[in-house]
């Protein structure tokens, strides 16, 4: 991921000193489908493919079984054409509404995905349980990972994790492009989501909850807190939710049937 | 603003405590100007009317000028009508244009205000001067104002300070919503914003840096770190950036004319 250096100010009372710091980058991706413009995402620069993909899956507008055509991404305009067999009147409904969402990294969430919810057509599936010792151990893991992070303090991670550890990890300057990164490499991976859990630094919004129900993920961990709709969204679909993951310790606040909290 | 009680497990290797946290409220906010319907907020569910308004105005849809009509707010639904003296075709063009950022709370800040920074319009004018000492102290002070964040982990915060100090602090689930309060706030008070500063807990990327330009305050300080496309428009415009104010110490990014070192 790209970082830049500045020469910076640093300023205690009574002392300043010149100093080079590393500031993580920030660029537009314009996200086309069918030569429609739907979006520009604001986003690191890194995996436009996955963002792109995973962006439009989590807004509804891809499926697992979509055909996708071709996926043109150019890095140096920052731009993704996406082509796909989707439903055009899904599209031009979904393109009118505009949903602004709390989101470090993008906003938008669509109604529809909530109304699903609601109408408790959404439900979590699977049998995963993890120990809690494995959880706390992987949330170590996690908080040393990113190289960027540690750098400039810029970044949010995301990460899928099986029975044995972290089979994908993702960042960007947003919690939600991290989230729609892993979603484009679940789209080509086809890994089974029930099989996998979430883990996210950011904190965990409605959209995030709707992010995971979308991904199929039965427990999210969290590095940070929630917020209350969110635990409501998940305690109706059934979603584990463990947050305050910081490497020696753990919040599980819904669905402690997943968390084997002796292992 | 609202928190809600939950009961949840603290687990650390070997040891699960049950316990009480504070989770922290997330509510939505549809925002209506002349009965069209822009945009639906997810946010704490307090201060709407400033939410609003600082949200139009951020938006490039109300100017410090525009004649305001009705403000309605209805927050048992969570709904705003604002009534006032625009121009219907910017409205229409500017509906028209989706960008989704960075943000925590929200996303969407539209080309125009990057086209105007571009092209050379905005510029941050004021002598505003702060005193070192003075900036790291409120830092201090800022980092143990909210009572929610405390309890909850779960809220951005953003202030404005003059000379003396703290003259409004806002907060909400998102860092942009919080600006966007600040926004509204200002348009009411009406204010000076060239003697103000602008401080946020939030990462100042390059839409903070955008909403920073429409409020016109010549200085923003942030506990965390800034997007290099931030800096470049920051640059662009004359606005100082100051980083990591912690409360002890703090970077100074750009525009080191306007703190007074050693003061």
């Amino acid at each position: 991921m790209g970082t830049v250096r500045r020469r910076i100010l640093e300023c205690r009372p009574g002392r300043v000193d010149e100093k080079e710091i590393q500031v993580v980058r920030e660029t537009p991706l314009t996200v086309r489908l069918n030569s429609r413009e739907l979006v520009t995402l604001l986003c690191d620069g890194e995996n436009f493919r996955e963002l792109a993909l995973g962006f439009l899956y989590n807004e509804g507008l891809l499926e697992r079984e979509t055909a996708l055509g071709r996926v043109a991404v150019n890095e140096k305009t920052g731009e993704a054409d996406v082509e796909a067999k989707v439903d055009e009147r899904l599209l031009t409904a979904i393109h009118g509404k505009r949903l602004v969402t709390t989101g470090c990294g993008k906003g938008s969430v669509f109604y529809h995905v909530l109304d699903s919810v609601k109408a408790g057509r959404v439900q979590i599936a699977g049998d995963l349980r993890l120990p809690l010792s494995f959880l706390i151990e992987q949330g170590r893991v996690l908080a040393g990972r990113s190289e960027t992070h540690r750098q400039t303090r810029g970044t949010h991670g995301a990460a899928l994790l099986d029975r044995a550890g972290v089979v994908c990890f993702r960042e960007d300057i947003g919690r939600h492009n991290a989230l729609d990164k892993l979603a484009g490499w679940l789209l080509t991976e086809r890994r089974d989501p029930a099989e996998l859990a979430l883990y996210t630094t950011g904190r965990v919004t409605s959209e995030v909850v709707l992010k995971a129900a979308r991904l199929g993920t039965p427990i999210i961990a969290s590095r940070a807190m929630p917020t209350e709709l969110a635990l409501q969204l998940a305690e109706q679909i059934g979603l584990t939710v463990v947050c305050a993951l910081r490497g020696s310790s753990c919040l599980v606040v819904l669905g402690p049937e997943r968390i084997d909290l002796e292992g």
